[in-house]
């Protein structure tokens, strides 16, 4: 028997958690946090509180029902922070207990540990390979098989188990064309499916749309074409996205020098991922610039304000967050944006109604500044139904404990798997956080 | 020729404004404040602003178009803030031009002048009955008509020309069963009518709605359902509505009252607008007791902790406005609300994201500490299409400046005016903030 | 063990069928169609078609599971057809099988029963009083207790069982105003509670809104408040509204009788509705007359149309449905609807895409010939989220399997439950169609 | 002065009719019908009804404020009904007046004269080629300006007078990378806007989309991505999109090529249309076929059941239109679609209450037959946004007047025209069907 320990990221999008116990043995998938539950609340330092204080606020993972388990690994799927930001504040409960995950990912969620201000996190933290299998105890062992998502080195989990192989499928896409040339490995994944998977864990997030989610190269395809539109004649480009997005800022990086134009990327987060993703020669900065302290960034926006057609800008702020550059700008901080700037969202509006406010003041205030801007020139990074049914066939798991959403959308998922043959409640389970699934 | 000068409230639900002008002279109607424009923005502080900067924001009317006419009066239709909540800020760009409005409404406009600190407000204010004819020059005399809304000694504002009469019909409904005992003055409109009405400028906000508006009477039998519903046997009862909805307050003290309960007003602006109302004998508040200074609000809520049975909460916080007395106590602040506690929203939601993200997080705040909601026991105080079909048929006006919306809902009240006969352009027009339009 | 057999409306509102079996014995609740699955097929006729190809479409519930079971009754809990539509179709299942129900029930079943071309229905149908326990087998006895509703005569079925009380509660909602004089009988449901209640059964539809539904008070003071308007001067004057909603018909025929007109119900189903509701003394017809032949009803509307002001219309057709009075009326059928028509909607549009468009090309129609259109003077006749917690309260059930509703209704009557204290897979079910839930 | 006949198309997406005059003389641009205006009534037989009475249904435009005028010239826009559809209804209000447009049109648009059945057409009808300039008569010269749109031979209109161009710009995109080769001709647009445009009539369906319009090398790319998607093995692959959009079946065409699968087209209009493309080199059918014939299609479609491995089909159907070839496949008619089969839409769904209800219908049997759907594999064929600005930039218009929307689309590019600078009822004119704008 194995159990699923369905820990968060079964009731929201967000603080993604979940645990496979094997004869006793554990190993715990991610550690997320759930952003919107922080947002809430003024005047909370993330970084300075307790788990019990953010277990209560709702933003951080109950992990209680693991207590007195014999928890033998950490696994990291990829770099999101609703994947790995609550590491700092959940790590510390299983001390000793190894991290692992793919390069990019432990070095962010090092960058987690550092920024920690209230625990110290002692675990050992190691990078692995695709493909390499970790045996981390008689029974249990973890790989990382290559998939595609809207950040590098992305990984689907799995658990190897003597009782067949438990895969989690949290956060990826089907893409064939990723501009930094990451591809889901296919061929792996049949293999797995071919030896034998007992439990799959898909994310649910987009089952409900009743398509195939579009390649990056789409959204690459949505930026040339508007970039490259001749006559428009713009002066000022700033463009914002994801910063964790490596993909498309080395997109954005190359149209700016096609357009001869500098790419300038504003702002601490940025300079953060793309730090990172250059000493691991994910992204090619050649003819860009990240700016990271404020002096530095105040003095470069000075330079650019002055021949603006010199540069394309790439800032964060999309979601009109709080202290974000783009939000900023609009405040009319750092640089005197207005009717000579496009400002260009490479982005989807996150629809919770915190963000969606913040949003819509974002954009009133650019509006009121007679900015001119350029919506959704975005695809998802998220697998859509028929990119899921496609697992389900590589796949074809005994059984499936969809995750990473709301309860309809794990149900969405549930009617999926029905229509692939699978049952509600015997071989597809439909879970809360808080609760474990035994699988026989 | 009459001029209608569209200042401000035909982009948007807020800072309304207009004024009428004939032969050289203007009257102007309300000077209202748009409080999401301010909102948006953080760290502002409306009172201690100028009318120019305020301006910038958008958050109150440009009335530069009137710089240089001879203004004769400013009337005020009642006593919402989107009406006056401007006036300390542009009554000083008249300086001495006397300002008219019913008795509650001059003293709520007051109590704005007092609170200014930026500018200083030497007008002459003049509380005026309904049926009284004012006359402020040669020409030109004012009128106000008994109207029912969701705020005491609401008015249709009349200004009589020699070439018939403008008639202001913002912020109303048809109310027959008004618990205050507040009455539309059906008669006097009809006879306005035959006298001739050369222009309505009616609001537009729910024309889109095809029905006509419910009558208070509805709030007060959806409140009483529920609150004389038998076996719930709930401890804490708190209800939040609008501090200004003075008959929603009388409903909810009757109904306290009937159930053994102590009505207990919590909350700076309830504890005004009430003050204002008892007054003038707007209100009973016998068996209830309002509380403002913070002292005495804590020490208050102490004592209602202790014995929840018998008190009935009414607190300010409906949309979850920071700082209110419901967003406070959401924040664990003032009183241990929890899930002994039934918290009654007798409002609805305001459609402006906002608010809606304010709402959103205050009732996930309420639903973390399990307190029991029940929402929408409200009706509308804005007339729906049928209601504006009637006051057509009432008026008969020869042409119709429709105000008190955004642009498509100016449109929707054409379309209406269209099926009642007028055409679009020639004796209906859709006009803009600063736009203005001459009707001969 | 009790065991639910969740047969029909655990995936749609619509086709409602469960059944409750304790140790071989096994008593149906309801036998229900699904309309909109016939609607979306054209020239289907429902009275000539075997129980088999309405299977197929799923029109009407799948009772395979039932096969080789010993059935002893069948109860019908009111008389809307998604509840007894296809009794027609299934009792022959069932061959000698009593069945049980309300008079208004059991009449208009009979008249199912009566019009079926396919099957010939043979079961004994027995007109049960509420508070009559039907002792149906050694173990198993049947209780309808009275209840609320849009249709006179709706009951909650109460199975008495060795283990305790399992209570459907599909479609009612908590009205203590009911123009008709009808009450819940919240004594005896208090009652069922002590005695002890196994399983409850409650209707999802309006789970998700978090109020209390208002009583159908609320709908006549909307009426009364339209139609006593004084001054608008209407000619014609049509209402429409559910045909079985005899409280309803009842209050516009009050109106009609006051208002000085003469209330003329016009259409087949209103004649059906309303015939038996006078037989059993539910409605009083004075002052008001139904025409049903299509002779008659030409008749009758020729002399309306000569005379508008002396009549109340009240018609079939608020969806728009084909053949419908007001449906043929704005296809310029029967009776020359225009300018001088009002058409008031007492009734909401049911949100299935097929009906938004009936009523959309309805609506087109009217608006094209000039027709004054009232909407939405209508309340629900389903429990909210605040009455369905009150019921919760008064039977305090060991155990919830939530119904009639699609699954995210299920669903959110299951989180409901969990604010109430029970656990999601432990003591509430969230089933589907086709499925059964063993209780223990 | 320049008049402009507002005729059709001003309050709604559909029945596109403008009418220009300078001096007396006419061009009428468009004729087009409101197929949602047919629809709603059952049992119409277009074809067989004169013009007033469509006209009464609101089905075609109202061309009466043209009576007694000189008309010089019809000029047709591009081939879709809602431009060219009431063609056969209303030039024969305008006899002998020549009909001019591109050859894909003007083939079109004699189909539709000939398939008349109530009228007889006697205008001659000319194929003109891009950049011909046609004088039709002293002061009035008409030219086809190349533009990209979801059918071929799609043109800008515009009319050359003494006072400046007239440029009609309904249904277009800028498209860079059209399949079929086609180019907007910017050089040409840009000499027109510096000899001087007094009026530009844009459409407005999209402009509230802020955003670029996606070229449709992005629904090659999305179509692409999921028909060679390894490992799916489909066999029956079923594709539904615009019977006239012939650069979509060109991709679709090929994509069945290289996958080694011959593409099958079936249904009267695809035939029609790509006939006529095949006709003047539009399309390459290599290794496709199309069927029309009932016999034909019966045949073909039971060949393909047999080995749907081999076959790609083409089929009409794509919004669940009543006898197209997917509706009836659906219906269980010519062909057992079922769980081996997966119909690709790649098409949006037309946001009419009865085109949802018939694609309702559509996928609502599908799924109860196990049919795979895979949906919005589509990009759209109208400029957004950031299009329309550039059209602004590139002609620089005197005066605008929006068209081809509803009321609100009308009144949203008069905001982005604002933007742009220019002012509501000074140089952009909201107009509705029936009306004129005075152009001086």
């Amino acid at each position: 028997m194995i159990t699923v320990y369905t820990l968060g990221g079964y009731e929201e999008v967000g603080k993604n958690m979940t645990a496979i116990e094997y004869q006793g043995e554990v190993v715990i998938i991610d550690m997320g946090i759930r952003l919107d539950r922080v947002l809430i609340h003024e005047d909370v330092n993330f970084q300075q509180m307790s788990s019990r204080d953010l277990r209560k606020l709702g933003a951080i993972p109950d992990d209680s029902s693991l207590k007195n388990k014999k928890v033998v690994a950490i696994a990291l799927s990829h770099g999101h922070l609703d994947h790995i930001g609550a590491i700092a504040k959940l790590a510390p409960h299983y001390p000793n207990v190894p991290i692992y995950g793919t390069p990019y990912t432990i070095k962010l969620a090092k960058g987690e540990v550092r920024s920690e201000q209230y625990f110290e996190v002692t675990n050992p933290m190691y990078e692995t390979q695709y493909g390499e299998i970790v045996q981390v105890s008689e029974n249990l062992a973890i790989e990382f098989v290559q998939i595609t998502h809207s950040i590098p080195h992305s990984s689907m989990v799995v658990i190897h188990t003597p009782e067949g192989a438990v895969v989690y499928a949290c956060d990826y896409k089907f893409d064939n064309h990723n501009p930094l040339g990451e591809k889901p490995d296919y061929k792996r994944l049949k293999e797995i499916g071919q030896e034998g998977v007992k439990v799959l864990i898909p994310e649910s997030t987009r089952v409900a749309e009743e398509t195939k989610t579009p390649s990056e190269a789409s959204a690459k395809l949505l930026l040339e074409d508007f970039f490259y539109y001749e006559g428009m004649e713009e002066k000022g480009l700033i463009a914002t996205t994801f910063a964790s997005h490596i993909a498309r800022l080395q997109e954005l990086i190359e149209i700016a020098n096609n357009m001869g134009r500098q790419a300038v990327l504003v702002g601490r987060s940025l300079a953060k991922y793309t730090g990172i993703a250059k000493q691991l020669g994910l992204i090619k900065m050649k003819g860009a610039k990240a700016v990271r302290s404020p002096n530095a960034v105040q003095k470069t926006l000075r330079e650019v304000s002055q021949a603006r057609e010199n540069y394309l800008l790439i800032v964060t702020g999309h979601q009109g967050e709080p202290g974000a550059v783009l939000t900023r700008m609009a405040n009319g901080e750092l640089y005197d944006i207005g009717k000579d700037d496009t400002v260009v969202f490479s982005a989807g509006v996150i629809p919770n109604p915190l963000n969606i406010a913040q949003r819509y003041a974002l954009e009133t205030k650019l509006r009121m500044r007679s900015v001119r801007m350029v919506k959704d020139l975005h695809v998802s990074g998220h697998a859509s139904r028929e990119d899921h049914r496609y697992l389900i066939k590589l796949l074809n798991p005994e059984n499936i404990v969809p995750a990473h959403g709301e309860f309809r959308m794990l149900t969405h998922y549930a009617e999926l798997a029905e229509e692939e043959g699978y049952l509600i409640g015997k071989d597809v389970f439909v879970s809360r956080n808080g609760y474990k699934v035994d699988v026989r």
